[in-house]
């Protein structure tokens, strides 16, 4: 039933693997849905914590159907009141969300919102997943003090390197530099996903899990990935 | 149940009486469900076109309770693939979504992306109700040739005058500029609708309907407030 | 002398050849200075009216160096006040610019800015040349009333096809729509001119000018290119 | 003469009083050129470093006339090319600017965009001011790196209150939260600065200058408010 989440029994635990179904028509509506229930069987099969971030549109639907934490994309900082088409926090809490993406590297925000959103995530309870660009800006994102932050190395973006072969530092570098600022933050490695490998590279280098996207949301057999991805986070 | 709209049903009729929701915690989730009952009962006792622009957390809610014809507060032009935290018009559309508010004035969009927002309705079967802030941005709208045009004339936004009391030209002026470029757009008056005189005054001057949020939504009782407004259609 | 510019003297006369210099380093500083004394004398050579759209912080110098009239590349829309960083129109008006680029294809501006810019030009007596990127989009632009319009046809930015090779109906066709709507405004060909030809052609098929950029300030010798289009305009 | 400043013979010492010029009208054009006269006589009186931060379109007259640090109000973080209207740092620079200010309140920029910002500056020899909101967010920028940090704290931009009558630990507690993360970014205040206690507060709480704006650019006497500041920096 619609709008009768009860958060308290989603507990986010880490390791955790947090798909980002971004605006891929694979991960769309019905389709969402399907995705959503193929990563609930590996939740049941595993008991490792896997998270959706849908579409707004479709938080509704993931959250009546399937019991894992689902996280909006994006939210907007404003109050409740005049501000027409933004996306209200209270909102994305109320549809049944447990957390909120916030300056993805396809969404940008200003600094001070980033500041104003982790703000008001944390007045409403929502877990905040911070994702940064590179190493200065993750430490940057650190001292403000979100639950988490999705760290995506500009060296595995651009070159389609993955974690399991790029250079350790590249990933403990910048989990190094976080920590000296903030050692609390959740730590997820949010590029260079693609395999198992990676998945347990990321983990070995110092995080607590991965921010995925095209990699499960767009396979062929999105369980088999979202079930490889959970059985190397044992590794 | 969830993603079952058939949208051909929704038959969208003038007078219309569109509402929106805005990011207002009384049109916010569960209140959202209530708000859009009380729509519907007006709706079938005097088969007066009620609109709903909910929240695009609330699309999927809505849709599946009410079957009334429901609009996104705001769409993204982009194409489906990479773009995180976006609204796409896909995504509103298989939620259950008829249409989209676009340009409103608390979320202005880009000359360019009023534009190919339109286009993308246009393809996906969507209405595209255009939001303008004064005449000459209204006529500059008719060009582009959305389905609506929801002129707010700035002599009424500014000082509270409602329209059945201003200078009827305020209102007519706009309508007749639109027309000499476009015949056929539907034409909403988005701004000085307080009471239902005021709705009867601007299908006098020349709209099609109202678009209207505070008066219905942070109403004391707004069944009573909608039932008037269609009951005004009538006069 | 800076800020000693007499705007009278600087008579904007069609056929026009506008300049943008953009932020390419060979249209900055010193070199925006060469560039323009280049133009210049195609200008005493020809008496075929050149303006220059350099920098903002290049205006001061090229106002204070040549006599052709010269236009910002984009303006603010606020007034005076609290704006650290933005373009006040007032302060390009006294660095010695006649007029501004509005909403170029990379600046776009929201809908209602394109107004209010046009607006706070027309007070200011500065000339308004507003971007458009399709036929439509500059039939908009057409109602909002500004000096000029510098149409980009899609056909010609995509594909690299000069205005003397294309569809006649390509640039012609938006220049009809334009002046369903507008009979004064002048309109300027903004893509596909590369060549003495394409001038030509541009002004056969209805424009008053050309907008261009790094086919002269990125030219080998853009003497030679100005001097050749200024030749064009009178063939 | 235009394009001829030796950086090299601006030399920025602290204590500095930084004038941010915004868009006010009596800080624009010949009105800036008087005001950095003004500025000049104090910094030749008192040998106190005063840097200017006019518009962009009077950098280079005021960098002509006298021989102060000047700084942009903003730049843009675009390479040189095709970015028609925006703010080309080496553009900035070869016009006399030694340095820009980032990310002012009145500038909001993206998070990833102020760290490119520091970096493109420091490419380019120009020293980065970078504002700040509030205490978590002066953190996260000293994290980033920048040649200065303006703080603004909340407590004083909404309330008034000017820094000497504030509670030391809303100037302290910042400077102490930025020197954890960065030991030698030269801390600014950037608001609550009215009088010359003021600024004699503002260093004896740990900042080493202020950035001010209304208060000497809109004073009815200019010259005296700055003569007043400078010579509080050494009480």
């Amino acid at each position: 039933m619609l709008y009768a989440v009860n958060h308290s029994l989603l507990k986010i635990t880490t390791p955790i693997i947090l798909i980002n179904f971004k605006t891929y028509l694979e991960g769309t509506g019905k389709k969402a849905v399907e995705l959503a229930r193929k990563a609930e069987t590996v939740y049941h099969e595993t008991k490792v914590c896997v998270g959706l971030a849908p579409q707004c549109c479709d938080i509704a639907a993931l959250a009546s159907t399937v019991s894992l934490p689902i996280f909006a994309q994006h939210i907007d900082f404003e109050n409740a009141g005049s501000f027409t088409g933004y996306m209200l926090p209270e909102a994305v809490k109320e549809t049944g969300a447990v957390g909120a993406l916030i300056n993805h590297s396809e969404h940008r925000l200003k600094l001070s919102d980033v500041d104003t959103s982790i703000t008001r995530t944390r007045e409403l309870g929502l877990i905040s997943v911070v994702c940064s660009n590179n190493a200065k800006v993750s430490a940057a994102v650190a001292a403000l003090e979100p639950d988490m932050i999705a760290i995506e190395p500009p060296e595995l973006i651009g070159t389609g390197i993955p974690v399991s072969k790029a250079q350790p530092e590249v990933v403990s570098g910048t989990v190094e530099l976080v920590r000296r600022i903030n050692k609390r933050v959740t730590i997820l490695c949010g590029a260079g996903i693609t395999r198992g490998e990676d998945v347990a590279a990321a983990l070995r280098l110092g995080t607590a899990g991965v921010l995925v996207a095209s990699g499960i949301v767009k396979a062929k057999d999105p369980y088999k990935v979202i079930r490889e991805f959970a059985d190397s986070t044992k590794t």
